[in-house]
């Protein structure tokens, strides 16, 4: 890898499509001035957007493409409708074959995950993907995975994920040993504790080089910042995120509207602006924006849908930061050290 | 059913054991003349706490037992050393053979549900419990069902739920005809998608007297109030429930450190304290402190075991609403009218 980093983006993927696509990267190119971009998309709606922006117009290709996959469309769809053709597949196609260093979409998570299974494909050696998102927390930020890439991972497959949740961690916190932990659920009859409890003996026996084990979190620790990676099954790390999303949201409006309630209390947001600032400013999706599709023989990132251009530059970052460190080789690396124990 | 309500008490359940619940069920007696108790637990602990609290010593009989369950125990060893004689199973048993018209418990969650189904047993006709939870919503409180008594209901159980919660709903929020949503997540090779959708068929087919069927409701819109009930398998509810918890005390800790960052701050929190404090008054999990598990032949609350006095007394009088409107006999009810589209 040159110190040049090329990311191949979904132009049209998202709510606002090309609308914020097109000035997130050149949020992202003044800041990492190594970064060229390959635009899949409807070039005559790429094009005028481009005028705005010279220096990310001398550092950006066009593939044109007349397809992209709604929001609202199925994998199944998207599959059907999008395969070979549009910008979101086409993206991917250029991270696969080296085009580009990794693709970023904004397009809808389920259509994104399956047209990357089918074009990127699995890297060697690891038999599940893993959706690895960033969840904010009281002392910064975590990772959690999988927050929905498939369903019902067992023993094995959660310490694989523990070793590609540890290589992203590396490469995002910059920390040579990342804490990681498991999500325990109480629930009795359920066998994902036994899972888990085989995925912890398993992740004790190997002794990992560059992954420091802490045991098991609770579900109501999920944002308590303990450990730099929460490993779970995708079932349960969807929910989580969906749950988590929503108690977010409906917390904010809560005090939103508290805070209007009487003359004093919006005298007193006034004055507090700035502690409210900093609070939204911690919980801001934009500003932790992209999820790592892991376990791909490509870089695929995922922003979120209704980003801004904001946060669609820090998925660029993300992408940018992933290709830079190879953090696929460092994956390589890490299943390396598991393979014995995992044999046994 | 007489105007008066016996309650059993666990006594020496939850966090604080007996310095919460004496003064729980007092402050629950105050507000509800009609209510007497069965206090069960170690007689040498609770009777001083009775000296202050004369209404409550009248209203009350002990019923003396040296065995309590711990918070950290599990079902399988609360129900060896329990079962029988503890303070968790004999205020059960108090329930299921009406010398109670139902059971109180701040016990851990597992141990109860556990000693429950041993001790009280199911319902004729119910072939599914489920652990009914208040859950805080932007406009008031919704009941999310099943919030973890079992794993993996089919879309009949799920139906079943839908029943139960609608009849606690009529008397918690005392309207005819509650809404009921079931919750879906778009995790797409999951089978919990087609179990909903069948789920949905049934209670559109059956559109049952005392129901509102309103469809699905997303993961991140389950604090949202659009309906009075969300309906959903008992893994994915725990894993939701926790969740949400923890999100709201992560944002609680981050919001309060955020209004000691500077003077301005403080002043402003200060001066909206108003609205903080009614902010925190709908979140406050004391405030709709109080699980229901349904579907037994017999009543039983479950509440929090770091519940406070006030906390405590919410759960009283959830197990004295249900018990004076007779939920089991709604749900008897509601059961005949779901009973000829589910033979189908």
């Amino acid at each position: 890898m040159t110190d040049k980093v090329r990311i191949a983006l979904d132009a049209m993927g998202g709510d606002h499509g090309v609308s914020v696509i097109i000035p997130g990267a050149a949020l992202a190119l003044a800041r990492n001035p190594n970064l060229s971009f390959l635009l899949v998309g409807d070039e005559a709606r790429i094009r005028p957007l481009l005028e705005d922006h010279p220096r990310l117009s001398a550092a950006s290709e066009i593939l044109h493409t007349d397809v992209a996959i709604n929001m609202g469309d199925k994998p199944s769809t998207a599959l059907r409708r999008g395969r070979g053709k549009s910008s979101m597949w086409l993206a991917l196609d250029a991270a696969k074959s080296r085009r580009a260093d990794a693709a970023v979409s904004a397009g809808n998570t389920g259509a994104l995950m399956a047209m990357s299974r089918f074009c990127v494909r699995m890297m060697d050696g690891v038999d599940r993907p893993a959706l690895a998102v960033l969840w904010p927390t009281l002392r910064g930020t975590s990772i959690v995975l999988d927050a929905g890439a498939t369903i019902g991972a067992d023993a094995r497959q959660l310490v694989g994920f523990a070793v590609m949740g540890a290589a992203m961690a590396r490469i995002v916190f910059n920390v040579d040993r990342p804490r990681v932990g498991l999500l325990y659920t109480d629930a009795e009859e359920v066998d994902a504790a036994a899972i888990a409890e085989d995925a912890a003996r398993l992740l004790r026996k190997s002794d990992l080089p560059d992954l420091d084990f802490r045991g098991f979190i609770a579900g109501n620790e999920l944002g308590g910042g303990q450990v730099d990676v929460i490993v779970t099954e995708g079932f349960t790390g969807n929910v989580a995120l969906k749950t988590a999303e929503g108690t977010a949201r409906q917390i904010a409006q809560t005090l939103r509207s508290a805070m209007r309630q009487d003359l004093r209390s919006k005298i007193g947001y006034v004055l507090a602006r700035r502690a409210f600032g900093s609070m939204r400013e911690k919980m801001d999706p934009n500003r932790a924006n992209g999820a790592v599709f892991l376990g791909l023989d490509g870089i695929v990132i995922k922003s979120h849908g209704d980003t801004n251009a904001e946060g669609f530059a820090s998925a660029v970052k993300l992408g940018h930061d992933m290709a830079r460190s190879d953090v696929m080789a460092r994956i390589q690396e890490g299943f390396t050290h598991v393979s014995a124990p995992l044999a046994e």
